[in-house]
């Protein structure tokens, strides 16, 4: 097939889905904003998440600079070892020598890192915009017209993120992809590239959801903790000084940090498998390959489209259904595309060489792999659905676990969180053999390829997923707007109701993350092997071992960081909460009213300060280590953040929602209900779990890919290192 | 030298341990038992720590029965595959076919097994006796002549232990490879008849662990919530219907699960090295390099032994420092006596084979060691020595860590848990690194027999360690009865004075299993990959990915077991404390005498039905995983078991540890003191950390080795597995 035609097509509809956003958009601003304090309150929310995001993109946009000047340097200079280009000789890839300089390989580099960087900054912030909008707009359809019309407001509004997200990640991966073929550059080349671009995405996600979860889990606990327990006051109380933060919180981590982190994922997962492409590939058939993995990308974005016009909300029927319908509209249209590209491509695929692992010398043998593709991407969709469901299983307060903690908390404060870890703990049994079977099968049919391409098929249709998921918090603002304005208790009701399916879309989504972290991270770190010039990083070997252990250390010690500054942001809001209480007693009377302002600053500098050192473990570190210690040992320490970073991640985000939903179970009334002894021990095990789910867990997610996409980018430079 | 008469030597000194040992235990009978009330109480414990022992060790007899058959009918009939004496000529250690049959082979092995079992039942067993008659002694000592005697009688309690660990462990381990030289049996089998007396010591070491870890954390959970903090009275308190239950705990968990514990630590690490021995010598010298791996431990023995005659208290002087008199010239002495077993074997150490990894032929070639075992076994020691003091650091109240979890404990309960777990979290930082340098250091000095010198060296002098460790208990039972039977407050204050010293020790001690874990089980795992005919184990093939997270997942998912079953016998007890409280209202004004036994029942029961799924997954899963994935899955999954439990063993050890020394530090008046709501917030992080630190966070440490062994004696077995 013609390159140029696969390409346009490509970017129409990465083009058709970015439209999509803003007529979405339009259509959101449309709706009625509400009543005056509605407006009012939304207000502060806005101008809330607008400060922070200004206040955090202008760290980032410096560290982006320095970022980019340092690639561009570095591989201005470090060409003829960066590049591999020269001293990756012996390894079996078959790397034509460019024409092109050194200047044309670091100028490309780093403007695809820039391009990525913006990209990403991009999604979150459409995200942000579009949610604090539809977030009092959403009240007031449920104030004005009931459920229907909320929902339709809500999914809209997270429609906007859903569709920016893989409208702007496909956008750019295509531009760094058209630009390179339209100038010969070689295939492999070309994905050195997309890894730069990749690389921008990444770094930006954990920025974003390490500074956005940092803010919005301080201003939550800090709200949880002096209002519900101290003060007495229900949740998103108006008379909460920290509730304004709260609600920033949601629209900048929830929202914003969310974007960039799954333009990360839908970006990574894409480039890990166009790398296997590249990899696989016959020489002759390479560029079809990666096109071949565009292709199915397209194909995803263009179902989403599809089954988003399906979510229509009928009147006294579960919203979950019809979100339902529309996620599996998409799945199934994505399924009959992804055949049919499978057949278009037969010729290419049929190239595909089988890298044999048990053959020491790593001799590739061509084999017929036929459709093997196309079941790799059912079963990377089958196993994403899989875990998505034991996370439900886990999670919600229909199942037994979240049931077990809400009975453990009427013993007190100890055992609820006992039972809550224990449970997390146990929740990552069926998900890693659920993965492991996924790999080895994904393998089995479709080689390394294969282990790619499940990745992009679990997150093929993330058009939908995010819209699903960002459509959650807007339902959480919109009831936390409508308790802040007065507006009628049945108001609350049906956002609630809205939330409540948030809150099981958003653990679902997070089996995805973690499924798709893992696929995505294998499909790089073989390419980081090969690129590193190695045939095979030995277990065995005394030095990776010590890699290995090193690896599994930083995942913990990198959640210690996120989890403490959560804590630390908190304790400070805290004490900022009891201070308005104390010297303004006129608050909780309404006489006088709340310095909700003060409460964001304190957010935006903990959040800005805190995000900083987990940043520099992630990049740094594997940079470091792959220099003095090696490839190998780098291999190694990758494999231990990998193996131990999920699981710590499945952890937490089930601990996390576990702890949440047992708190919700209790405030139905069960055992002892609101104001209980239960109640309060359950509050503590929710405000535990919040930095686990919302900021360390999703984070490790991305630390995970972040640091293996790092060292793909300079695997070439790194040698065997100083020992 | 002579092979008998090493070998005679070191049945003299295992023997002299053991003769210590019932000397030291007749002492600590001859000191006055104590009052009537006194011996009342602690006939209840000895009772109730008698009744416990009696039914797990019935529960364990089948265990042991079952697994002996098991393994003699298995190695019978799988003969020719198992004993690797045939499939594996393609490896490059060259074995010769000895003239013993498979019934010699199947014999051999088995009653190892049974030997280790019940050895390392006998070592828990005699710690018990001794901890349970040392303890009123201890009060009493206390109340009649004050701390130097008091001081006596407990670290004569506690060496009763040490002593025996190390007598039985060696004993057992010579009688195997004396009876194995004697019969003319290849050094490479003799090592396979000591791996199996390992997999005993290493099963029942589990049971051990597990089962008096839930028995002893259950009872006290519910001790301190329903005691504690419900009903209001102090710790130890005699109405306190779980209170002997808590007390008899911690001498079935404390003292028999930590004595069957380190006396498989002790033994593995000398089993890991000596396999080394075996592989990495040239076959002339192979049985020289098994006797000098021999010799050092001998060496460890006697300094022990030396060492602890210099443990003697002094009025007004912290106890603390006679202690640390002892271990550091029992430390001193070691290194001399290691450094000149060194020098006599400096032939044999010249004939080491070097393993290159960085040629993938694993070619060995033969150079000069010199004194490198000695600069390995140096290393060894200085790593356990430097985690102790980091877990020190983390869990002493003297440092900014508990002070802090102390701190945020007034902002709540859910703030206290978010600091512990983010201290325990960041605690894996700086051991990680140690032991990261560790392993490679003494990998460059003394290539693999180096890393297994290095366990060695690390728990060389666990003689004088374990004694140091078990006499914590001691005092702190001798606490209780103090407390129990009304005697002077003055007793108590200086029992508490013991007991501190206790935590403190116990700290550092668990920093040396869990380095002496690691070590071992990288000794184990080299030796598992040669048995299996493997050259490498390749983390770059998806099917070892695979394993590798399937084993993280594995660390995690036994935790949750571990940590549930105490939440659950926990509340059961909880239940029934309270239901005594409320059918017996006389026990609080001392007129009705609270039902001790059933509390004892209900953790019996709990912990016997509890114990037994743990220890199924940690035997059967390495089995499973061998034969139907190869050994190659097996090996990814064995390195994740070992990186993932390594950080969870830390993470649980230190964050448990911080956590009941911040609430001890509240309850100096501190942050509020006694009775205040940081008090009651610090009281939860300690009831959590309890499972996390004496019943998860140790069986871990055992876990990673016992699969690794497991592995290694069906290790010829596994060839390549269905996939």
């Amino acid at each position: 097939m013609s390159t140029t035609i696969i390409l346009t097509l490509g970017i129409i509809i990465a083009l058709g889905a970015l439209g999509y956003a803003f007529y979405l958009y339009r259509k959101v601003l449309a709706f009625d904003e509400g009543n005056e304090k509605v407006r009012e309150i939304s207000s502060y929310i806005k101008e809330g998440a607008n400060a922070f995001l200004r206040s955090e993109y202008k760290v980032i946009y410096s560290y982006i600079a320095i970022a980019t000047i340092v690639i561009f340097v570095g591989f201005f200079y470090g060409y003829d070892s960066i590049s591999g280009l020269t001293s990756n000789s012996n390894t079996n890839v078959i790397i034509e020598q460019t024409e092109y300089s050194a200047l044309f390989f670091a100028l490309g580099t780093s403007l695809s890192f820039l391009l990525g960087s913006l990209f990403s900054l991009a999604a979150g912030f459409i995200g942000m915009k579009s949610a604090t909008n539809a977030n009092s707009r959403t009240a007031t359809a449920a104030e004005q017209s009931g459920m229907v019309k909320a929902l339709d407001v809500a999914f809209k509004g997270g429609s906007v993120m859903g569709m920016g997200v893989v409208g702007f990640g496909l956008l750019g991966l295509l531009i760094v992809i058209s630009i390179s073929f339209a100038l010969n550059v070689d295939p492999y080349e070309a994905i050195t590239y997309a890894a730069g671009y990749s690389l921008g995405a990444s770094s930006i996600a954990l920025f974003g959801r390490v500074g956005g979860g940092i803010f919005t889990k301080a201003a939550d606990v800090a709200a949880d903790l002096v209002g519900k327990i101290e003060a007495g006051i229900p949740e998103d109380d108006p008379r909460n000084p920290a509730v304004i933060a709260d609600n920033v919180g949601d629209n900048v981590g929830d929202v914003a940090g969310m974007g960039s982190d799954l333009l990360e994922s839908y970006v990574s997962s894409i480039i890990g498998a166009a790398t296997m492409a590249a990899l696989v590939f016959t020489a002759a058939e390479r560029m079809n390959g990666i096109l071949f993995v565009l292709t199915i990308a397209f194909a995803g974005v263009f179902s989403s489209i599809i089954g988003s016009f399906f979510v229509r909300g009928k009147e006294g029927k579960n919203p979950f259904k019809t979100l339902k319908i529309g996620t599996y509209v998409s799945a199934g249209l994505f399924i009959v595309l992804a055949f049919i590209a499978n057949l278009l491509f037969l010729d290419t695929i049929n190239s595909e060489l089988f890298i044999d692992h048990n053959d020491v010398l790593m001799n590739m043998k061509q084999i017929s792999f036929g459709m093997a593709p196309f079941i790799s991407i059912i079963i990377g969709l089958a196993v994403g659905v899989l875990i998505g469901l034991v996370s439900e299983y886990y999670t919600s307060s229909d199942y037994k676990h979240v049931k077990n903690i809400a009975k453990q908390s009427q013993t007190g404060h100890a055992t609820n969180i006992i039972a809550g870890i224990a449970t997390g703990m146990e929740s990552s049994l069926i998900p890693v053999l659920i993965l492991a079977t996924g790999i080895i099968s994904s393998y089995y049919f479709g080689g390394l390829l294969g282990v790619g391409l499940a990745a992009v098929g679990m997150l093929s249709t993330a058009g939908i997923t995010v819209s699903v998921d960002a459509y959650g918090p807007i339902a959480d603002n919109a009831g936390g707007i409508a308790e802040m304005s007065g507006l009628d208790k049945s108001v609350r009701k049906i956002t609630d109701k809205l939330d409540a399916v948030g809150n099981t879309t958003a653990a679902i989504e997070k089996g995805f993350a973690i499924g798709s972290a893992a696929m995505t991270s294998i499909a790089l770190f073989s390419a980081f092997i090969r690129k590193a010039g190695l045939s095979a990083i030995d277990i065995a070997q005394p030095k990776v071992i010590a890699g290995l252990i090193v690896g599994a250390m930083l995942a913990f010690f990198f959640s210690s960081l996120v989890i403490r500054s959560v804590g630390k942001a908190a304790n400070e809001m805290i004490n900022e909460v009891r201070r308005q209480f104390r010297e303004m007693p006129g608050i909780l009377n309404y006489t006088q009213k709340p310095d909700y302002k003060r409460c964001v600053t304190i957010s935006t500098n903990a959040a800005l300060k805190e995000m900083i050192l987990p940043a520099i473990l992630a990049i740094a570190t594997p940079i470091t280590v792959g220099f003095v210690f090696g490839a190998e040992v780098l291999g190694g320490m990758l494999a231990g953040t990998l193996a131990t970073g999920i699981m710590l991640a499945i952890f937490m985000a089930n601990s996390g929602g576990a702890w949440d939903n047992a708190k919700k179970l209790i405030e139905t009334g069960e055992y002892g209900g609101k104001g209980s002894e239960a109640h309060k021990a359950s509050v503590t095990g929710d405000t535990v779990g919040d930095p686990f789910k919302d900021t360390a867990g999703p984070s490790i997610d991305i630390l995970i890919k972040l640091m293996t996409t790092i060292s793909l980018v300079f695997a070439a430079a790194f040698g065997m290192g100083l020992i």
